[in-house]
């Protein structure tokens, strides 16, 4: 029987890998890949092409934007600002790796394209728990955003967000990476390097827990 | 007295033109342009430049993102698709020349340069009234769009839209625009062309009829 066909928000890295094979259970996947000007953004477009080809998606849409880029204001994006190490964060502050307005940027795009091909849902692989505080990385935030796409899209659409992963605990999004059999191995989630994680940012830091309290080693390399 | 930041986007046609005549009578005013692969790019960026040296804004940042045309969808950027001209659009239904979720990829520009450089206020020239029946042209789109801003960014800040033409008529706009004095002799309207404007898409005939209504010529250009 032929799929509904769904939208993923595939960065390449942890939580869009089990998001995507989450997703792929019941919908023909298509994955959005978004290059913004990160630090590890050939790494990442690495990582998110390697888990296509292992999960068998064709359809895929890599986009380029230079924008967020060109605005700045975050260390993911300006060279000049440190990437900081995962203790150095105070709690409840907002870290320096907030990408101003990010998301709203991502899902727009997958928006788009979800209007032009059918797709009725967008899969984006958020968490609030375990998480670095992004504001845009909240379930009130997405749906906001669920309303706003109702009424920004033509009446006869009707697309929804979905964040599977936003209740979970990284060890949850572990171990059901490793329930589904998704490529963990080809994920990438440092912030600051391209070939051996750095085990120190915070997303390294976060991924390094879930790993743990699962109880299985961490598949790809770090600095020792 | 130093005045507050604020960014307009400015496509540089009619009605963007007399967004940034309101805005700037209170606003130290940054333009931002975003060229989407649309028919009329060059000549949209040109007219945006042309007010932007007249009203004496330095303050600019010009976007291009490829993504709007890679995903095609709408007559504006896919040349495929023909640009419809007034007579031939049903009322009710969403013309072609509507670009998915276009709105929220511009905005979304905004709302992330306006965090880094401080920007409360973000001056968009929709219209509800006088208008192709988009749906991220309407007051509700907005208002939904306002609450996204509010939980997506930084608790800090404090960034909202502004739309002050959404309940004008296209001749009460012209009619703004002659009071403020705004450049409207530079603007571009024109879906189809871009050295003589067409007089017969969406766009020219609510330009033309705004104009007629005000009782004045419209000072650009026509195909006879």
């Amino acid at each position: 029987m032929k799929r509904d066909p769904a939208i993923v928000l595939v960065s390449g890295g942890l939580d869009s890998c089990v998001t995507a094979a989450m997703a792929g259970r019941q919908y023909d996947l298509a994955f959005l890949h978004v290059n913004y000007g990160q630090r590890t953004e050939r790494r990442e477009l690495t990582a998110c092409s390697a888990i296509a080809d292992h999960c068998g998606v064709g359809r895929r849409l890599i986009v380029d934007i230079g924008h967020l880029l060109q605005i700045g204001g975050s260390s993911l994006t300006d060279r000049h600002i440190p990437v900081p190490e995962s203790g150095r964060i105070q709690g409840g502050e907002i870290p320096s790796t907030y990408v101003p307005f990010r998301n709203t940027h991502l899902i727009a795009i997958a928006v788009s394209w979800a209007e032009v091909i059918g797709a009725k849902k967008v899969f984006i692989g958020a968490t609030e728990m375990d998480s670095s505080g992004y504001p845009d990385c909240r379930r009130a935030y997405f749906d906001a955003y669920n309303k706003l796409i109702r009424l920004g899209t033509r009446p006869e659409t009707d697309i929804s967000i979905e964040t599977p992963l936003i209740d979970l605990s990284k060890e949850e999004v572990v171990r059901r990476g490793l329930e589904l059999k998704a490529p963990l191995h080809l994920t990438w989630s440092c912030y600051k390097n391209e070939d051996v994680a750095c085990g120190r940012c915070d997303s390294c830091v976060l991924r390094l827990k879930g790993f743990r309290l699962a109880g299985v080693p961490d598949p790809i390399p770090y600095l020792s």
